[in-house]
């Protein structure tokens, strides 16, 4: 019994490290296009910062180490271009066939750059790949850059901004729509606007891109443009074998990860989910629900019968020491997916005031005809992590605001004000209700 | 109409308050014993340690302004010495006679100091009230003592032993029994036992204290004492009105917090109240639960019908830049409870590595026969309070282990590595059920 895993990283290798430890007489194999496995992703605006010193620090395996500490066979610069689920077969670029038994797709997504002419020029990135990464270091330590744009004010846009404001340049931040992490909520980007008017960044909604200049992006000059325009999911070889692409343009998966093909499976930012709160299909790429994703693959791939409930649509980015963290719904969308939604919005103290406590601003969204949390959002300095997390529990979990006002939650001087803000913002929406 | 509310602090004004604001044309007067109302008996330790400067920091409303801008008549100094329930009335000290028509009982607890000879001595504190925060910190501005014993390895005990090693004292920690902060973890105890050794805090743990003497403690030399042997709930005014007392020893209420006479409501550190694990009575005096039961009952006696569903028991103690925060049942107590528990302690990153993640533990507890999460508890520098807090929400709401791994939580290198660790302990858990 062979598993194929095309992708080594975030979903295929957890899929594969899963698959292993529920059957030790799996013949597995990771096909990875990349020269690199098991890295992360998200670690590469520190290391643009300059706070991770090496890209070795973001990698945490090596085909060899992952070869040698897990019995699964790794095949680096093996790129898969077709599927023959007839023959069972993965193509490889070069005309090799590989067989399998079992298939995990990880293909992951890519930087979406379609209607941006003028691509590439030397002083144009994006920031997918390590390489990526160490090409814009380079830039920044030998051009020594002045003024940079930033393309996109979704979470790497954001995390880019940050990085480049802690190496002195001064920054434009573009965005083709109003939104800020791809929230909607008014008092979100209005928070974040005026966070990054304090640090001096100009921020430019509804500033559509067309072109890249060698020395201007849509009128404002530059030395350097980040391209951070969101991610594609990588569907073309699924697709081409008779894998269905679900709504939301990456690959249908039912509740077990697997695709219309028996046996194939799909996870991580190819492939999409189903939201906890509207029921529906989503497609968020990140790493924590590529992980989680792939473990479930990878284990019903070896024989298992395991289900991924799906995701809350939790997420966090810090920028210039703000952090900004949502989970479930906006009222916006609820609205758009039928509830009946009201919302409250609050300012209130991290920790009490003797204790130095500072503002955190939250904001709460509920359905009116059931009164079912439907997700918030959690701006601040500290604690932001876990009180969306806390959020994200609730909404997973169905609760109502009434209920959720009532929450047992720490409280000690150092970490909390004897009221925590979350249920400061759930006093406030029960009365909205 | 007359809501009467004896005690004026925590649970006490909660209930003023909120009565007020569902009733504008109630009658509600606050009787307190004591000079002051509203201030936060938490932050003692804090002006113990001179982070808070004058006592005034900790006072949020002085009788005037609470009268001024709640419309709340508070009489400080006004001590009730009984309740004649048959004639609606509670008796001052001095004879008086207050009538109500609803009355909420709000006396709070007091240090438990039976069984202790030579009470009091003048360097022996305990740390309850404004007056004995203030004597405490005079004494050792004034004595400089060298060598301190605190009794008692409760929140306050911790929190003084923090106050006193942060005054340079030499401090050892006397406890009765082998519980930190009432909780008897293993690997709790074991990590806290062993960050008071890397402080230099003598711990004694399974070491009565009978008397204390001018210069030493169950044998221990000391300058000073601090007794932080727990609390025992002020019940007895409530007790020779005919009220009844639960098996905690704290007043019995039902869920809207009356108690068994009509009209006549309990709430805060007096009260039991139901934990949402066991679905038994319980009595865990601490401010936030004081305020939210506050809050029902000063609702229910300005006649709306509102529930206080009960508590998880969530805590959370700061010692020496270490966090121990803990919900729900520990894994004896779950047994001790009926339950078929299992557990599992991992040890994780708090923060990816390439982030300077630090290690984090965590314990979480279910039961074999339903995989239902009973309890957690965490142990660590960063993100204590809000993984403790998502333990909290899961075990209030009855999650399964299995439910709980997949969380949706907040991801990002600067908050949280990509696994968190609240779901590799998870995964660890159900492992072993």
């Amino acid at each position: 019994m062979t598993l194929v895993v095309i992708g080594g990283v975030a979903a295929g290798l957890s899929a594969a490290a899963r698959a292993r430890r529920i059957d030790a007489s799996l013949e597995i194999l990771v096909l990875e296009k990349g020269a690199q496995i098991s890295w992360a992703a998200c670690g590469l605006p520190y290391y643009v910062d300059g706070r991770v010193r090496s890209l070795e620090e973001l990698v945490v395996y090596t085909p060899e180490r992952f070869e040698r500490e897990r019995r699964i066979r790794v095949r680096a610069g093996a790129e898969a271009v077709a599927i023959s689920h007839a023959r069972r077969e993965v193509v490889l670029a070069g005309g090799e066939r590989v067989r399998y038994d079992r298939l995990v797709i990880a293909t992951g997504a890519r930087p979406k750059l379609e209607g941006i002419a003028g691509l590439p020029q030397p002083n144009a990135f994006t920031l997918h790949t390590l390489e990526d990464a160490r090409r814009l270091r380079e830039f920044l330590a030998s051009r020594r850059p002045r003024r940079a744009v930033v393309v996109g004010a979704g979470y790497i846009g954001l995390e880019i901004v940050e990085a480049l404001r802690t190496q002195g340049l001064s920054v434009t931040l573009l965005d083709a729509g109003g939104t800020i992490a791809g929230r909607e909520d008014n008092f979100l980007v209005r928070a974040v606007s005026q966070h990054l008017e304090r640090f001096r960044v100009s921020y430019v909604p509804h500033q559509p891109v067309r072109a890249i200049e060698p020395d201007r992006v849509a009128g404002f000059p530059c030395d350097l443009v980040v391209l951070a325009t969101g991610l594609k999911p990588n569907v073309e070889l699924a697709q081409e074998a008779g894998i269905e692409i679900g709504p939301t343009g990456a690959i249908r998966v039912n509740e077990r990860t697997e695709t219309n093909l028996t046996g194939v499976y799909a996870a991580g930012d190819c492939a999409e989910t189903t939201h906890l709160v509207t029921g529906g299909p989503v497609w968020q790429p990140l790493g924590t629900t590529a992980n989680k994703m792939g473990r479930v693959a990878g284990a019903n791939a070896a024989g298992r019968r395991e289900r991924f409930p799906g995701i809350a649509g939790t997420a966090i980015v810090r920028l210039c020491g703000l952090a900004i963290g949502f989970t479930g719904l906006s009222a916006a969308r609820a609205r758009a997916a039928g509830f009946d939604a009201a919302a409250a919005t609050i300012t209130a103290g991290d920790r009490p005031r003797y204790f130095a406590g500072r503002p955190t601003e939250i904001e709460l969204v509920a359905d009116r005809r059931t009164g079912r949390l439907l997700g918030g959002a959690v701006i601040g300095e500290e604690g932001v992590a876990g009180r969306v997390n806390v959020i994200a529990a609730a909404v997973s979990r169905a609760l109502t605001v009434e209920e959720f006002q009532f929450l047992d939650l720490a409280y000690a001087p150092p970490f909390a004000p004897v009221w925590d803000p979350l249920l400061v913002a759930a006093q406030q929406l029960v009365r909205e209700l």
